[in-house]
């Protein structure tokens, strides 16, 4: 099968592969006490910063509720944009670890202060959740990016009000290549005090790290992981991946890579009379609308999501193995669904 | 490293390596949507029935505590023995859950109806948690394992009083291959309501299951799995190893091979006068006591745990792993290492 | 002090109160077991059907997180007016029980099947909270009423969805005062499961009760309440405050006269060519933009609430013991302010 | 009714009540913003030291919840006694918050630094929760009391491991008058923390207290008691309660009343042969073994609790509201049901 669903429908880098098969050799020491664990720590560090220290979890879900409950008490609330996975998409989990979201509309995914000031009010009234946390998504999930300013312009707007930066960076790498700047130029560089760093969707087998850069975060987060049931027990397994990915270039030629597809998914798109682009395409997500009758007959073969039932919205991800045959076919099939339901003239 | 720390310090048997390597082409659907994740839950209805509904999470402290939650209310306890894992080892994680357990002292690590029957008081009393599970580990943290007909005791004595019997079963492969039975044996065909199934102690590289058997426990499942950070995006990773290990006899050779091993190495102990196992030696753990300092250096290049610091009791686990020379090495060592301390009257 | 700031600024009914030492008269079985709370329990019965069980608990928080707990799994999603007081003024009590909160903007603080509809989607998707709670507010926090008719009509659209309707009943005696009505008329006649009956606005010192309708949702309850440390050991002295409000015609009499001199103040002001009413006065609540300094002055002499500070829209509440004097000498000085700052055509 | 099965089974203490009627006076500030809770407040500084700050909540599960939430985070445990009412009566109520108790037998209710130093183990290891609080219950559970001295041990064998000392002051009233001294002398002067004061059992309607002392407890404090839904809004009427309480001698003068009805009933049934005193009576509580017989039968005119159904061991408390006939009458009739069961010789 291949498809636009989402980068997580894609495989595994053959270099992690690879990796993971050489670290299977005799015993090793569990739950992280072990050569490939210490070498994926200094590799985290490596990337951002002596001061960092990261916790490989098992899934993105984990990786930002973890995050964010080592930043708040119960009684302290996360901002972030309605569109954030964290509030549309994990089943409530933030919630049942006790901890209330403050959502607002965005028109492209992103956050900025003069968005966010409204929310940040009742300080000191004991009736209402207290801001601690802002939230962005980088990647955002409409597919755009934040730049280091517009990074650190929240950093600071934040930090004035006694809160924190989190990024749930599922696709941290793809921004970071779209912008060709380090990983550390969108985060420790700017402010950022947490990230959830997402190597699944940039071709790993399935790990995920909590990167906590502010030094207050990190008493007995190793127990908070354990307790919310998130350490492994062959940690050599996951640890592997993340040095595999972190320490050539690897995480950010697949990113690129993934960027680069949509790209010439989104310039291929253009041309057809009939697809509106709906957001700025700067990462690996393409976001169009087009005739329902187009979208549901080529979801049959190339499985993708509509975004938004209401205006058929739909979303094209694009993945580290993503090939250009793969774009250049789906861009066929669509348009020849579009003429086959539109004749000559559906076509620009 | 080679040891007998843990059989979770073991790596990935080869076939289910193989197996994952093979996995690992094209797209899949995520989330469990895929033709591997299909196999697996019909290899688990292959093992416990029919009826049984499994759901793959990432490790066994999940698996324990999810398989409980879906057992119980908030203010349901859950009955099992003070040396119970989840008391003792997962930092807490049941009651992070919202979940009381009442514990009992053991010689053995079992339970019986007669030991539990102190713990089933105060029904419709609304100060005291209501008894509601009863947990056992199959084989337990002792080493010992539970019959059929012990298993079907408890599992009556529960439903008498409307209460469900869960196993906790990382090493319920052990059990099976120690009693020569089939998984169903222990399980299903003897009333146990769930399984928290291992994998990762028996040749995985990381993959635990809830195994419902049970009707009513299954509602929303897939949901509290979600919430509870434990769905696997690339789960036809996890999958195909649970896919390997039950669809042939993997999962018994490997069980049946590391229960081996620790009766070669109980039998070769047997002969050290100075060393006393202390439980009965009926899967891949071997409890001994032997000098402090014999076991202090013999740790150094052999790890393994000290159970009880106070009476030096030691714990030793073999794995699919270890081989026979493995033992004998140890074995060796062992010896001479209280012939060095003790003289030569120290070995029997 | 005197003031239109909350009905809960104001003290306790003096019949209340004798009852309250009337009850106090020897032993008596803690918890609820004694007459006072039996008599209670018969007094809900009387007013909202043979098969309504009440339990008392200490304050509306608690009565609505209660409510909301027992008709909710944790994944399960409770939408209510993003006005909702849950939402807005429980400083984060659902989400610290583990319940996530769906919410809608409304022009008034109602719901109607019409504004739920989007929010009753993804249902199967286990990535999302499932719909599975409307939660409406009785009167609502924006002063106005649900009718009979409006009631029921949310009651069979939840159903219709496999959901509960849940009326936070606050002020629910202020609304069925207002259409003159029963309890009953507004909660077990037209389909509501479950209701947060409120008692300490409407002159209790302190006594609320979760009122369960469904008789699904009892299971348990009793130790639901202990658990959430809502169980009151003295429990004569909290029942017996709501057999004084509900065996009379108390409860009535009491919200009718607030809601009479929410309406005479509604009236007086609406003689002020500088005060805008901003929603419609059904219950004992008016909601007014007036000029900010004269908002400001007012205040340091009767003590309301600023319920928007950016349009300067503030609350009055009438309470059970609100006296013409109390409405009359509070526009006089509303009226004396305006003139002051705006000279006499300020006056209409 | 008048008996023995409980200090809550009492009234209110007409000195209570009368000040709260007289604080039904016109409007109040609601949530304690109010002159009766600044005093309340300020009474329990006078008592407590001039840094304790008092936290009037609902009732005594609250008061131990809410500081034990206070001094840990989730994965750290409470170390206490097995009879502790924490753990055998709050229907998990801890749990429930996420905290794990961790327990040991006592032969008398009380705890000391040789008993805890077993549980004292496991410091940072990521499987095990971490101790953190030592929690005693001041008078215990078994009638029993902690002198300053070994109060004072305790706290500085806890605070030389990090930990925190709690008192749960269900019944400190009673401890005080029993040793008299102050209650200071038992808890601010001799290192404790955080103090659960109980009023309800002395007299009050229904109040209890976090009074933290370790300044580092109070951050945010007021949050989690509105999340933790014991914020009441009518918080005169509570505030006067304790005002009354503490600011007379009334909080001593009905401790050492109770304590000297149960110093009574002691000797009395002292001398009847048939009645073993088994703990110390150090309170306001007797704990007793007699026929089974004559238990049944005594307990249907006079209730009480049986204590452990395996030996018939009873407990009887005394009230602030206890008189001398109560103690007279009740020991006439044991006596007579002991002669009457078992002849003259039953008596000494």
């Amino acid at each position: 099968m291949r498809g636009f669903a989402s980068d997580n429908y894609a495989g595994v880098h053959p270099e992690v592969l690879a990796a993971m098969a050489n670290a299977n050799v005799g015993h090793a020491r569990a739950y992280g006490d072990d050569p490939w664990s210490a070498d994926a720590r200094d590799a985290f560090r490596a990337h951002f910063g002596a001061g960092a220290e990261a916790f490989i979890v098992f899934n993105g879900t984990a990786s930002n509720v973890l995050a964010l409950e080592a930043m708040t008490q119960p009684w302290e609330a996360v901002l972030c944009a309605d569109s954030a996975h964290l509030h549309a998409d994990e089943c409530g989990a933030p919630e049942r670890a006790g901890r209330k979201l403050l959502t607002l509309p965005t028109p492209d995914g992103r956050l900025t202060p003069e968005r966010l000031e409204p929310l940040a009010i009742r300080v000191g009234d004991q009736h209402a959740v207290q801001p601690r946390v802002v939230s962005i998504a980088q990647s955002s999930e409409l597919g755009t990016v934040y730049s280091p300013d517009a990074t650190a312009a929240l950093a600071d707007w934040a930090h004035e009000k006694g809160m924190y930066l989190h990024v749930d960076g599922a696709r941290l790498c793809n921004a970071a290549a779209a912008l060709d700047v380090s990983l550390a130029a969108l985060t420790s560089d700017v402010g950022v005090d947490a990230v959830s760093f997402g190597g699944t969707k940039n071709g790993l087998m399935g790990a995920e790290a909590v990167v906590l850069l502010a030094p207050d975060l990190r008493t007995g987060f190793q127990y908070r992981r354990k307790q919310s049931m998130q350490l492994a027990s062959k940690m050599r397994f996951l640890s592997v991946q993340f040095e595999t990915l972190l320490s050539t270039d690897l995480w950010r030629r697949s990113a690129a890579h993934a960027n680069a597809m949509a790209a010439r998914l989104a310039a291929a798109v253009g041309e057809l009379r009939q697809v509106t682009v709906t957001q700025p395409v700067e990462a690996n997500a393409v976001f169009a609308i087009l005739p329902r009758g187009v979208s549901d007959a080529l979801t049959e073969r190339w499985p993708f999501y509509v975004w938004n039932e209401a205006t058929g919205e739909v979303r094209w991800m694009a993945a580290w193995d993503t090939s250009p045959d793969d774009v250049d076919a789906f861009v066929d099939d669509m348009q020849r669904l579009i003429l086959a339901k539109g004749g000559p003239q559906s076509i620009r």
